[in-house]
């Protein structure tokens, strides 16, 4: 089978790789609906090691069921499904006594195009498919469905980790993808006051219409001062990082309330070698400022619920949607979009009939 | 000074009380919006004792400061203030460790037309103000905001209680005004798929309006036999009680899903003996389904997060609204609608400039 | 092999079946600690359906691995294992989403001696067997280990359930092994003063080993006025319900605190048809108690967290045994004994070398 | 009245004060039992600032109270009681919405020898007595007593911040008087392996009699290596910071589990101006990984909670207790014991008649 992918650091393209053979837990899914994410450029040109060689890159997959293993008994072929980004095995131990995504080790929850290879194929192998996988609901379309695997499932687990609750005041810095999408969902869990941090025209009048009351741009001020002044001096109840580097972070702290603000971290930072925290924004972490963040919830029960709240009209995540292409060749185009983030830019797809 | 409140058990009518003496602590009100609820009603024609002898009734209000004790800080003469139902004094140790409306003793938070007079007069004595008081946004209608006060934090309360989470299945049962705020509530927690119980063509509306995907009625058959269909046979995630008798408590434990599922009691039962829980529905409490109830929380900061809901357009409460009076003398016949109770009725205001 | 258990209700006796076939996920155990419980000796003489012919009882044991399926991990033949009571297969969605004892159904999680056969045999198969199996600590001997797996799991549910914090006021209604683990727990989740409701001298004796500070007994008085002076008038933080009949309940509802009070249920109540809970103790539900309930959690982890504070010295739980046997036949003794329930039992333990 | 205190930065001694006036809603106590911190220490000679002039230091105290305001119901003349160290004024409605230490600002909720005097005077003055004061147990010691008002409190708020349960392994950096007290609520609390970090050989042999199962010293090579062998690689499940430095927290990052790791912080980390955490430890903080930190929890309700842990046998903060010194005037001794900290020091206690 055909695939698109990392052959070594810096060098992308497409490997011809041998037909998966379908375990006993196993699904063979043939994709409908696929995107590329920013972490895959990261994995390409960034990152390196044994498992980047030949590796075939993405992770976000809408897709048509070809095959079954013999132990799977929620799902036939035909069927349409969605698959997370974050598949665990949930066979170890570790899924009963913490988060399923560091179950069995960093990050060990995440296996696409990372220690195993990704959907950017003609065939994508889904493991533990009575748990990971979900059927697409009618009345949601393909690319609506495949910006749920990632993009929604990590932006929403910001107001999770936030706790937001009703009438809090959050501010979300970052209206990129997983920013916009952590907008919609602190709207959905209550929000009051919701200021969304960033620049970009078509960003900002996304973040408006998933709920953003009020826009802060680095280009009018300092940005924590600018926070603190529509706060009146006392900070957020919750802070959402979704974009950014440290200072972003560092602003985070800064804005949270002193006596139970929140943190989430979302962004990934690598490279860096030391989180150089002001201490006067924590005061020591005496200040009662939580600091938490994790890669996004996967499994079969996540993708149930947010493409419950999709079916159900709560959230449109397709409005992330600017470049459309066709054909699962043209993934090679709509990765090189990512690598290249034109201004107008917010997340492309691919359709394959 | 005038108000308006039961003489005596069954005999409602006008009377002149001495002015209020404001302690330190207090502010003067007079009221600019009032509602009655189904719960004045109660306490004129089915409670007894003598604290309803000659007692003011009334605890929906939304006002205009005249006078504040030596101790208030935070607000001034000419303020337009919102008052909670639940105004407790905040001085006793009980709010260090539990619940702050049973403060003291059960429903000891809420003092208004309970041990002190009520809201349905020239003026409201509010006890520990700058507690419990909370300034009436700019771009909020005294109307909106007297919903505020007893309806919408009641019905939040529902999904708080119920703790919903992104993607449940939910249901209310009643879709009188607090289960009309529930379902709001419930959309603005995240609820997926949202099941209303209701029958009345303008509630109805309203419920959809305010996010209810699935409209139950008796009238179509067994209610628990409906919501168990609608979710395949496994139940609903929360199920939130806001009107109905005993048997819609029972209808409750019944749809909630075995392995989880959550009742949140709001409605009152009083003149009941005994709660006959069908074991079948509970399996005994091994089921893994909770109960929990509670009356409206209150406070300044409950109102002031309910209102930022409000302001920023996240939530109308002042669609129960379906009938207004003009004049603090026209709550006469807005608690009398609320005995007769006509087809049409939601919930009355009354407007006082 | 040869096992003992129901023959058809009301018959028990030992019966020969067929060797387990071990699955790819499976470990064979043969059983070096088991232990009866009172929920064998109901299912032999009250409870009636087909999955109770010739079934072999029991779901508590310890022993030793003498084969495990190809895919297991972690274990080897040899290794001396705990095997907790529940044993989901924890390839069910549900446990994604909810309580893992009842995945795929109320009790899914409890296969021993209910849909499959249980521990009172020569032989003993688990299933998903890295998921369930703990290592027994060399410290710790199998005697101890055996009371873990069911009466000391389910107790400490009790404060779990109740959320005991730092200083609560509890009480235990009912001080059988369960009742006594259920002490244990809660001294060990930081209860200060702590009820515990029985008469049995020899339990009464070690539930103040276990923690208890006061002893109530109902040949003293009304049970629920002797706690309520004992908390004067306030009631506690937290009741939990270990034993007795519905009268229990509701006295554990009568006492638990009115705005914020905790009832935890981990009796079995069967043939019973109604659950009337008299309403003046929990005021329409509205008086803030909370009602919750569960079978005991199960699973490897679960069992590695508790035999950790067994190995460490928290607690003991072989003090519940107050009777030993030895070899595999005298389970029969053992469970007889349970029938008989002679007053100076509290739980019997069988040896098999 | 007399009290000692800093005179200016760097130099202490006795000053003269005017006597208090008693408001209506304080007492004033002379105190029985009082013990210097080494945050007294820290105030006298490390911070400065206005409100550090002629200031009475001192924060925890157990006393008599001899004047009452008129607003105080539970509390009357001649009372022994405790006083916490956090007194909030429970008046700011921040109590409604956070941490109540915080309420009104940063560490608004300790004004001992903060913004107002403390407790080393002939008389103290408490304000909200009846929001703050306990009495006393008849079966407690001052002396004990006086080690919940700060030491306790602040030690159990580390399990409880890092969420500690049934069968953790938690680590407890640093066995100073706050220190111990957390090994002490990690044991309370249901911790399994406990880890206690330090050398001092009586702090050791304490740790041991509060629950500590391993300890782990600096000298005996890298602390982080030393505690990834105790627990096989896999880390902590909560790590408590209540000593050390900088170096302390990275170690408790480091060491706090991959998925679900708990950071609870602790120490007072001052004259620091950027807190660097190594990123190895954290991964971009998307290891799932929590920091929490806080002042001690006050309040009356928490006094009585702790009290009742003490008074009920759970635990003897006495135990803290190395030197003990009589009358008021050796308060001057009993910190200066605490400026120079001698080996065998732990906790100081003046006693007066």
């Amino acid at each position: 089978m055909k695939g698109f992918g990392v052959i070594e650091k810096g060098k992308v393209g497409w490997m011809e790789k041998p037909d998966y053979v379908c375990g006993p837990d196993d699904a063979i899914v043939r994709p409908i609906a696929l995107a590329p994410c920013s972490s895959d450029v990261h994995s390409a040109y960034e990152l390196e090691g044994p498992w980047l060689k030949n590796r075939i890159l993405g992770h976000e997959c809408v897709g048509e069921i070809i095959e079954v293993g013999s132990n799977v008994k929620d799902f036939k072929v035909g069927d349409k499904v969605v698959i997370p980004c974050t598949t665990p095995t949930w066979k170890h131990p570790d899924i009963q006594d913490g988060t399923h995504q560091d179950a069995g080790g960093l990050f060990a929850g995440i296996n696409f195009s990372n220690y195993e290879d990704g959907t950017f194929a003609e065939k994508v192998k889904v493991r533990s498919a009575d748990m990971n996988l979900a059927l697409l609901p009618e009345n949601v379309a393909p690319e609506a469905a495949v910006m749920v695997t990632d993009m929604m499932t990590t932006g929403f687990y910001g107001p999770e980790l936030a706790e937001v609750k009703f009438g809090d005041t959050v501010v979300v810095f970052g209206i990129g993808p997983v920013g916009l999408m952590a907008v919609a969902g602190c709207k959905l869990r209550g929000a009051g006051r919701l200021i969304a941090v960033g620049t970009r025209p078509n960003c900002v009048k996304i973040a408006k219409e998933y709920g953003a009351t009020d826009i802060v741009s680095y280009k009018e001020g300092d940005v924590v001062e600018q926070i603190m002044d529509l706060t009146n001096g006392k900070g957020v109840d919750a802070a959402i990082v979704a974009g950014g580097d440290l200072q972003t972070l560092y602003n985070a702290l800064a804005v949270a309330k002193v006596g139970g603000g929140q943190v989430a971290m979302l962004n990934v930072l690598t490279e860096i070698d030391t989180i150089a925290i002001p201490n006067a924004a924590v005061a020591g972490f005496l200040a009662h400022k939580t600091i938490k963040g994790g890669l996004c919830p996967g499994g079969r029960k996540r993708m149930e619920r947010l493409l419950s709240l999709v079916s159900h009209g709560r959230v449109d995540p397709s409005k992330l949607i600017t470049h459309r292409f066709k054909g699962l060749e043209a993934i090679e185009d709509a990765f090189k979009l990512m690598v290249d983030k034109p201004k107008d830019l917010i997340k492309p797809v691919v359709i394959i009939d």
